[in-house]
């Protein structure tokens, strides 16, 4: 059996290492066109940033390392650039001396991954507009930076800025990691939104965060043009700076670009050879993780696979789904018969302090899809309130109207935002239920989190909106939606001088239930609170007090601001 | 509709809070012996270590804050004395004037929560040995300890000395935060490791970090007598001291001693009104968390509940399961029909740095039970070992031998503890497999985990053993089942010359493949690495090169020292 891989990173090494624990006897040749195989292209950021100071804890194994532990064949420099299917060979390139050669396989597996989008704009290749995703562009991006920055400490010149283009997690990293530096950065994205992983209301907390840090954050703008900016101040390294211009109007003198602007699938070598592709451009697999022709398994940032929620198949380039798509196909590739369900894109990034990220489908992918669903606000705190380094955190909850099946879960705070992506990561890939969020039994000490966890209060709200004990309304229904209501505000008289939906009528939840007697119970009141919680209690009186109409804002006015913030 | 509560913290606030949202018209009375209803029991250890510093913070409700929210009649000072089941009455004393009244009910919900267990032991009633339940028992604890240590800064006298009887969560949480406050401490214990909730090999990681922070930890012994030593000193404070003696023959003159020695139900007034009793002296609950008379109902720490994966009901005093059966309890109160399925005992304590818990049964658990069970253990970093601000956890899995169901799991560690007990807790009430958790994706960036989860490390290891791809043995059955066999070190010779198991040889893997050429293969092979990953490398190639008998240390030399230290 000879197994040749094609690609030597997080999918590619994976394939390989598996397969040689299955089969020790297996000749196993890693093709990788560039200079490291096995490195952590997650955590370039954060060497650029100097987080993480020593470059080589990025690289996690060398084709030495991997030959004394798993007998791997894995060659550096060295391109695939054709596959023949019908005899089996793959045809290779050397990088380095250009010479061509062939190989023949058993099996191949295609572990291409993804190329970063480059926008065919003005300047786009000038040399200081950089893409990240090997060590070697890490490398260029930071011997960029810390020239620029040894020239500002010898008082050469000024603030060292840079433009991050794109606001996914990548560009925000990139955003973090050179502000970290002591550079100032501004974020230019296309969409009226940073993450695209998360709703508008779950990514505003994080714009609010990212501003409040220095950022500039351009929503709703394109980088349009790249404009070399040669010899002014008449120093070297002022050489490469290029003016970003913005269709806004604006243009910024950036030492740095950084396109941070999505990825596409590596497909062209598949394509090439005929195999089949998916909806979404990326290589076509079976659940076991084979492509259209018998011989040939893919794996990692190149394949489309199902979506345990949305119908159809999905570009997901994340490095868990990659490495765990790639342990399937190796034990196929041996002759298990193993399945690869779904990707659910359960994605995560920190910004500063907060943090960040989704899990399943948005309200935007639901939408787009035709798919049903309810949705609930939540605001609990990371751990006990009364324990210190708690801040409150906010959740956007996903289910299914009927049985309240978990469809998403998105979330962004402080302490603790990590576990209930991950605990809400589980639930949709078990198929659980709001009902079953309610009896989950978590681990429970002040520092760690609340006897009702925020995941519990998730299952109760949602829960209660499906026996119909909670009717809610939401923030994007205002103003339209609350029009010919009595609108009442049911915090305190301290909170509502602070500030209050515009049209609003203060009514203590400590004073309602005497307030009501003299209301109209046909007209439809909508209740808001600061979260929801009060605003519920609030709802429950009024609707066992005869009230036809009533619904309580979900998310209660931190969820409103958000929104329109 | 009347219902009437008795205990008004955890489970008594509860139940009426959600009987209120369901019943807007029912009269609600909370009966409360002490003169607090909600507090943070879980956070008096915090305020006498001055971590929380506002006392006001553990006070989560008060009578009036009830009322005005939820219309409750709240009765502090007000004991419950007597039930007649009859006449559906309630015998009441006020604490402070000794006055009874009675009360009728349409419901009667029970809960009184439990007690600390006080052994009959010489000098147990001396003024200093305390135990920690209220917020009258911490203020006492907090006034002691305060004069203790203004006598020290005062030159008065030497160091403050404590004695903390019991290493569960609440004894080991109360030493921490003793120690905080610049006491030396011992901790006594009659089991021969910490926390009841953990096998041995995840408490002994804890048990050095206690005493590496200078707690004096005393396992397999009992505290045997108290002893007072008035006047030594001279000093009014010095009055209050007792001579702990412990039945190894030390003495520890202590001024304050805390017995955590466990807690037992209060069960005396459900007993008297001859409500059945369960196997563990409990109350017995149906899954509607009703007694065995149709008007009363009982939740938290008194009764007694099924667990997921034992026989049988058990005891399991904790907030969040006492939380979540009252809201089953005022549901069914209220007419609804709503199961409280079991109580798995999730549990953690932070110890200093560290983090210790577990869910479901623990191996002392199912062997008591006659549960079949497999094992694993494993050591992965809480997040990607590159990003800073990580190290090992110890990992203990158990799991169904048939369908590999999930059974129990303990962690101890120092960063994402917490995270992966919730996601094993989530994973056992929703009947998982290992199979199932390697399939988990979870949310992955440097800062947060690593692309293959802990989580799924579990499930891969797991599921090997259980494909017949790793045989394990363990550290327990050193020397005896080693006896006879190869016993084979696979760490570089470096690591072998530091530390080694008596009677192994170093054969590295790197060099494995070409030293077996000449080995007998009918020999038993018993391989180990550090954590087991390269033993499991090394166990592939030896089982597919034709030995017939190979198993792998589980969790390697770290767990082995973890269990022999
Ligand atoms: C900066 C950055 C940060 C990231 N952060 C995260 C994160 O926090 N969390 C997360 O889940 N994911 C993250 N990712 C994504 C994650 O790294 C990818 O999903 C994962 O690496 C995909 O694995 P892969 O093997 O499919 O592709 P890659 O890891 O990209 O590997 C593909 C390899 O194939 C080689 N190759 C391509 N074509 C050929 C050819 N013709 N011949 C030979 N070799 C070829 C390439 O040189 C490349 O080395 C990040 C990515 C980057 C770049
Ligand atoms: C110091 C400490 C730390 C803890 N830490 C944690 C933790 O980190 N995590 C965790 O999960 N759990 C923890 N617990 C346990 C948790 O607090 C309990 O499980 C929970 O409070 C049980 O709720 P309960 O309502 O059953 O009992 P309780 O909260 O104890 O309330 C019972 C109430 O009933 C009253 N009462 C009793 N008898 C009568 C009567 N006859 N008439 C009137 N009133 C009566 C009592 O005065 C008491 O206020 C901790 C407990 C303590 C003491
Ligand atoms: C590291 C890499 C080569 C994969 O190597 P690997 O040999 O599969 O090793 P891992 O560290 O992932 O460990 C997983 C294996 O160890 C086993 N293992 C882990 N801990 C174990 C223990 N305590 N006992 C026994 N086995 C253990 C697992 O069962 C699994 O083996 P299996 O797949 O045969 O079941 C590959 O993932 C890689 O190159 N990663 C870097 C690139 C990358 O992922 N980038 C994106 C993220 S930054
Ligand atoms: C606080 C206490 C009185 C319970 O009060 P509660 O009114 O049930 O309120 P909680 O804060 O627990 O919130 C839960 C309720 O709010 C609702 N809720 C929470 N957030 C919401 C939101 N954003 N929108 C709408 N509803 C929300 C939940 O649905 C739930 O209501 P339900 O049970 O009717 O479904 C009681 O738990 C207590 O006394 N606790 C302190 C003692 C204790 O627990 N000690 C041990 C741990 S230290």
């Amino acid at each position: 059996m000879k197994i040749v891989v094609v690609g030597g990173v997080a999918a590619g090494a994976s394939v390989a290492a598996r397969a040689r624990r299955l089969d020790e006897t297996a000749q196993i040749i890693v093709l990788e066109r560039g200079h490291h195989v096995s490195f952590a292209n997650c955590g370039l950021p954060y060497h650029v940033g100097e987080v993480i100071t020593e470059r080589s804890r990025l690289i996690l194994q060398t084709p030495e390392s991997l030959r004394e532990a798993l007998d791997l064949d894995v060659r550096l420099g060295t391109e695939v650039i054709a596959i023949d299917r019908s005899s089996r060979t793959v045809a290779l390139r050397d990088t380095d001396t250009g010479e061509e050669t062939t190989e023949s396989y058993d099996a191949l597996a295609l572990c291409m991954g993804a190329e970063a989008v480059r926008p065919p704009l003005p300047g786009i290749d000038h040399p200081t507009v950089h893409v990240l995703r090997r060590i070697g562009d890490m490398d260029r991006i930071k011997a960029r930076l810390d020239a620029a920055l040894a020239a500002q400490r010898a008082g050469r010149r000024g603030v060292v800025r840079a433009v991050v283009v794109g606001a996914g997690y990548i560009g925000l990293e990139m955003a973090e990691n050179l502000h970290h530096r002591g550079v100032k950065v501004d974020v230019v994205e296309l969409s009226d939104q940073i993450l695209p992983p998360v709703d508008h209301e779950i990514a505003a907390p994080v714009e609010q965060h990212l501003t409040a840090r220095g950022i500039g954050l351009h929503l709703s703008t394109a980088a349009a043009a790249f404009r070399p900016l040669s010899g002014e101040g008449g120093d070297g390294e002022q050489d490469e700076r290029v003016a970003v211009e913005l269709d806004s109007g604006t243009t910024i003198d950036a030492d740095l670009v950084i396109l941070a602007a999505g990825v596409k699938p590596a497909v062209a070598l598949a394509a090439e050879a005929g195999l089949e592709l998916g909806p979404r451009g990326g290589i076509a697999v079976d659940t076991h993780m084979r492509t259209s022709d018998p011989h040939v398994w893919a794996a990692g940032d190149a394949v489309e696979t199902p979506h345990p929620v949305l119908p159809g198949t999905h570009l997901n380039p994340l490095a868990g789904p990659a490495n765990r798509q790639a342990r399937v196909a190796a034990e196929n590739i041996c002759g298990r018969d193993t399945e690869y369900r779904s990707t659910q894109g359960t994605s995560i990034v920190k910004v500063f302090d907060m943090v960040a990220g989704g899990t399943g489908a948005t309200a935007r992918q639901l939408d787009a899809a035709g798919v049903a669903y309810r949705v609930v606000h939540l605001h609990p705190s990371g751990h006990a309130g009364y324990y210190p380094g708690t801040a409150m955190m906010h959740i956007k909850l996903l289910f299914a109207p009927t049985d309240g099946r978990v469809l998403g879960a998105q979330a962004c705070g402080f302490d603790g935002v990590d576990k209930r992506l991950d605990l809400f990561a589980m639930a949709i890939r078990a198929g659980l239920t709001v009902y079953d969020l309610e009896e989950q039994e978590l681990a429970y000490a002040p520092p760690f989190g609340s006897a009702k966890d925020p995941v519990n209060m998730a299952g109760f709200v949602a829960a209660n909106v499906l026996r119909g004990d909670l009717s809610l309304w939401y923030a994007q229904d205002y103003p339209a939606g609350t029009a010919g209501t009595r609108l009442v505000d049911v915090r305190t008289p301290e909170e509502y001088d602070l500030w209050h939906i515009p049209g609003a009528q203060s009514v203590p939840l400590a004073t309602l239930r005497d307030a009501i007697a003299d209301w109209d119970r046909t007209t439809p009141v909508r209740l808001y609170c600061a979260v929801g919680f009060r605003s519920y209690l609030a709802h429950r009186i009024l609707v066992q007090t005869g009230f036809e109409d009533v619904a309580t804002l979900s998310g209660g006015s931190t969820t409103f601001k958000h929104v329109h913030h």
